[in-house]
């Protein structure tokens, strides 16, 4: 099975527009979003084959607004892309490590997602994402599939 | 210039050997390096072309440790390869970003390092390090030089 790879890292920011370090640094925001069902607006910011996500809430019952209040600003979650998600989830409540879902949920881009709780990952909330490598020539499709 | 690209994510574990999760996704630890200067033995995990660096304090009063005491185990900082760290540096302070290194010091593999204020970066630490070209078939010649 192809190792994981990491995907993004998640930071929780007030405001995008004024996250003004990562544009003097020259990185570049290629693509934001708004993900509804998250109350959340994301902006991808290239960093090599990886990327970092800017997570600015849109709402203060947002899970990143409330993030904030308590932790303030700073990394909120890191995401791995895994083969298969089902396998990885399988063995690791056969395990016992802690999970946040118990099975993969849909998530952006036609993913299948999944938290594990930090208690499992010395204190770092990791995200498990599966592409769906089938509609990689058409994510729309993914996204009908799922809506 | 090139943009800057992750090199890797700093985790604070209180111990490598019980960080059980890494290597039931599949993950391995490829280098296991005492860092004297910093009290610290770390472990680099490839995850594509970046890697998490397991960061385990080798004595109580290492940076690592007190990190630990005050916030539990998890994300100590991202470091980012750029080309030119005095360039860098010097835009950010003329632009008034709080730094902790004002100016590049010696990091491991030969790098010059600097980190930034989580205060600039959205709360997030963030290590700048830049490698030096010039020494990438012999790294050891770079141990030397700095030793």
């Amino acid at each position: 099975m192809r190792k994981p790879r990491l995907d993004h890292i998640g930071i929780a920011v007030r405001s995008i527009e004024e996250a003004g370090l990562f544009r003097e640094l020259g990185l570049t925001v290629e693509h934001v979003e708004i993900v509804e069902t998250q109350k959340v607006k994301t902006a991808f910011i290239p960093v090599g084959d990886a990327n970092l996500e800017l997570l600015e809430p849109t709402s203060a019952d947002s899970p990143i607004a409330k993030f904030i209040e308590k932790r303030g600003e700073g990394i909120h979650h890191i995401c791995l892309r895994v083969e298969s998600i089902d396998e990885q989830l399988a063995n690791l409540k056969g395990k016992g490590y802690r999970l946040v879902n118990e099975s993969a949920v849909p998530g952006a881009h036609g993913c299948r997602v999944a938290f594990l709780h930090p208690a499992a990952g010395n204190g770092v909330l990791i995200e498990l994402s599966e592409k769906h490598e089938e509609h990689v020539t058409a994510p729309e499709d993914d996204l009908e599939a799922i809506l």
